[in-house]
């Protein structure tokens, strides 16, 4: 398997796909293609790895090509016989699913306000009622799963898995923009962090010698 | 099972809900909740089916709760040995899936200038550039799905399946607004409103005889 990645301080797609590949245990090249200029404006022209919508990640799997982190979500998680991404009980696999896809199509506040910057940190603000409101519905949706399905597991559903997946972006940005959480939070956001995957993915994006300057203008009041 | 929707003139995301559960061939209960009163602009207080995002669909099936149209399809899917929702050939399995994941995250002009109004038609006017953008991006899914995996049959893969269910809405849209479309599209667009689950939901909206003002108005130039 081939994965196109954009990069690891800024693309918060990249990091849900890139992931999803590690999470299969079968092994991929890593292929980093900035899509965008220093300027994040305008796309490379003529990008032979950008076939589709032009974004990232694209999963080259054989005669497979899929270019939607949810959708390499599914596709590894029939490769790999259903075990290692969503919880087998199936109440909270659907509970797990429509977590993954929420956070898929939603939470679109938070993603413009406060963009994946896995290098920054900066003090803490009040946000925006929209971003409060988001992080608010993302808190009921940690603390549901956890309270139902984490059981001894560090995890949303106990081990890692899709959902995690899906909100490590969201970890990274509560951490670098300081946003206020619940009580229980920081330790399953704690554990995502330490999650080994996410040491090679930060590790990744601390070697990286490009910066995009408008991301890293601390957010305004 | 039983599927929570919220009405079947204006609620796209229901129609995908739906059009799942039909596909599925299981039986379903159809519970209609107008989750927004007359102006669209409130939810209503102390609704016992929605226990999640405010959002329709949901699907309730035993123990589990689905809360989003493609969390409902990959459930269905699962639960019916995978055999009629995506494709069995893996290439066209991973576009199909991929091209529902971006029908599920874009196409945010479209979808907010051109609200799903099944019961009217529009006559033709230039849309905004950003939505022509989509429309040419969606033609070019479309022509490459049934380019690649069409055959014989009518449908982007062949036969009726996920990714015609999740651009379903779309399909309506183009049609309410008189929207410009290549010359391969009527074809399929033809299709889908043919398609005995869509003259149902059809059928079904002409019969709701409730109005939401605000969507009833035609669209500005």
């Amino acid at each position: 398997m081939k994965l196109i990645i954009g990069n690891k301080a800024y693309s918060s797609w990249s990091l849900r796909g890139w992931l999803a590949c590690k999470q299969s245990g079968i092994a991929f090249e890593e292929v980093v293609v900035p899509l965008y200029d220093q300027n994040w404006d305008k796309r490379r022209e003529g990008d032979e790895f950008a076939p589709s919508s032009g974004k990232v990640p694209i999963l080259w799997d054989g005669d497979a090509v899929v270019w939607d982190s949810l959708a390499i979500i599914e596709h590894l998680n029939e490769k790999t016989g259903n075990s290692r991404f969503w919880p087998t009980d199936p109440a909270a696999r659907a509970m797990a699913r429509s977590m993954a896809a929420e956070m898929h199509s939603s939470f679109a506040a938070l993603r413009r306000k406060h963009s994946m910057n896995i290098r920054q940190s900066y003090p803490a603000k009040q946000p925006d009622p929209d971003v409060l409101q988001e992080i608010g519905r993302i808190m009921e949706l940690w603390a549901q799963a956890r309270a139902r399905y984490g059981g001894e597991g560090d995890f949303l559903f106990g081990d890692f898995g899709a959902a995690d997946i899906m909100f490590a972006p969201v970890v990274t940005r509560f951490i670098t923009y300081s946003l206020p959480v619940a009580r229980f939070a920081p330790a399953y956001m704690n554990a995502v962090i330490q999650h080994p995957f996410m040491q090679d993915w930060i590790a990744g994006a601390q070697e990286e010698d490009w910066v995009i300057e408008k991301f890293e203008m601390e957010p305004a009041d």
